[in-house]
């Protein structure tokens, strides 16, 4: 996978030659969170930082309480995804001038909400006054010793996987964006951290899936030099309101899975060999993992399965940038590259 | 000292009973940086997140490089405040719709020169688009183990220093927000932080000076339940560029001591007993503290000397936002809290 992605372009031109730091063991982009060891001893601490930014401008998220939640949970999601343990995170948020005490009482209690929810509790933070509302948040994980969970480590044959059925983001956003174009679906995700933790033990790599799966296959593609060959049925992968989401608005139901605002699961990957303990530990744990499909040896080649040839991801992945933010141009465009012609 | 700050105000309305870390060592407003013992180990994080948006957006800051560097700076001097060794920082920068190369590469040298100077490397961040420019940074450092180093600790008794001498970033605010006033003094702050690190040692409290002085003695009196009174001269107080720029401007030079924008030096209080070994510390690490005067035990009671009685130091704070963003109205009403009726 050559082709660039827009978000990698603008990653390197603000931080190209920035030294990093030698106790970080991993590289800009190989996980969803940056992860140091600390100077002197066995413990790796888990760093993430994720704003609200363009989701607040666009309407996407608007409820107060939600945002909040959102805040956190974003966040929360990134410490899924390397499978640690959740410290504390520092919230950042500039108020625009005319904030009314229920956008700051909503803010608070959708925080603290998520926070409780995600036993990541709010130890610091910032304020500003700004043009508009924002919110940055920083979470601070554990990772216990050993080769921490990243998005490299998948082979070709290894099986592909989900926390959960998939799609919510989607359909959301579609709601949000178009409203009436689709019956409205609850969106108030729990990042995957306990599924993150039984994950550090089975999968060989994992990433979450805020902008969405196939962004999020793009990457794990580019990262591991492989493809992924999609075998499970539509329905199967998908959430049930968002297949009846897709059937009222009269859309493809895997157009659920191709938008940048995504669902926060895990996709991840497991040498067939893990297998029987991912199910073992999962069922343990009250859940059941989401199988999509296997690891190939072609590298960036993604193929949705039903018929269809391989999907051009970086190009579903630049889109909506690409198009310039109208959501029916984005909708129409996005479903052309959903059907290549068959091979 | 009980008349509210604004800024904690805000605070409260927002964070206010959420429920904390049982791993943090220090309360809301405690310390400069959240200081976190990690489970299981003796070891002590510092953390700490601060925003770059109203600095932006009323042009104090302007020049991409210099947003860079502070972006980095501000959060590094939390830091020092709490004798950490730096450990990273990740930075989430918004760019505006229109955002230039040479925006984006003077951000980009700034932010590098910055981690480079005070040995605080980038090891993330996040990007989106905003409608204006914002960056938030949040650092991370290591505390050695034992009492750490916060703004509590100030006893009658001790005496008050700083790490160097001050009044720049209120001079440079004044060059930037009334231009043609003052003639315009180089503000390029570096963080404290090999001085934190001695002031572990020998500090009862610290503090950095981001706020102006005046807001830093107001914060330190109200954790310590104590007093200041200031015996030095301003004329010794003030970095030589501050003098010459205020009379210039035909200004009280201890105006410059004042205002919200500050110098990003450490004010420190010391035992009468641990004086010697920081003046011995200091003279091997190559700085000489600046002595202000002592602690009282007047709550509250903060006197600037000269002749003067004690000043509002909770007004000063809070006068910015109450005059309402005017520079000519603020300089006025400031310069009238700093000349109190002698006693």
């Amino acid at each position: 996978v050559t082709a660039p992605v827009r978000e990698h372009a603008l990653i390197e031109r603000l931080a190209g030659a920035f030294r990093g730091s030698p106790a970080q063991l991993n590289r800009r982009h190989e996980s969803d969170a940056e992860l140091v060891r600390l100077p002197g001893t066995g413990v790796i601490l888990a760093l993430t930082t994720d704003a609200l930014v363009e989701e607040i401008a666009s309407g996407l998220y608007s409820d107060p309480w939600l945002i909040g939640w959102m805040a956190v949970t974003v966040n929360a999601s990134d410490l899924a995804a390397v499978g640690a343990e959740p410290l504390g995170i520092l919230m950042s948020i500039a108020l625009p001038p005319d904030a009314s005490d229920d956008l700051v009482a909503g803010l608070r209690t959708g925080l603290g909400a998520a926070a409780d929810a995600h036993g990541l509790p709010v130890i610091g933070g910032d304020t500003s006054r700004g043009a508009t509302l924002s919110l940055t948040g920083t979470a601070v994980g554990l990772v216990s010793p050993g080769r921490p969970l990243t998005r490299c480590g998948a082979r070709p044959g290894d099986r592909l996987f989900a926390t959960g059925r998939l799609g919510l983001g989607g359909a959301y956003a579609l709601g949000r964006l178009l409203p009436g174009s689709a019956p409205e679906v609850t969106f108030r995700p729990l990042a995957r951290l306990r599924e993150g933790r039984l994950l550090r033990r089975v999968a060989s790599c994992a990433m979450d899936t805020s902008d969405g799966l196939i962004a999020t296959l793009d990457e794990l593609a580019r990262r591991n030099g492989c493809g992924f060959s999609l075998a499970t049925p539509v329905e199967e992968v998908l959430h049930q309101d968002v297949l009846r989401a897709a059937t009222a608005a009269h859309l493809p139901p895997r157009l659920m899975l191709a938008g940048p605002h995504g669902e926060f699961e895990l996709v991840f990957t497991v040498p067939s060999d893990r297998c029987d303990a991912l199910t073992a530990g999962a069922a343990d744990a009250g859940w059941a993992p989401v199988e999509l499909g296997v690891v190939t040896g072609e590298p960036g080649v993604v193929n949705l399965g039903a018929g269809g040839g391989p999907i051009d991801t970086t190009r579903v992945r630049n889109l909506f940038e690409d198009i310039g933010g109208d959501p029916r141009s984005y909708l129409r465009a996005l479903n052309a590259l959903l059907e290549p012609p068959t091979m």
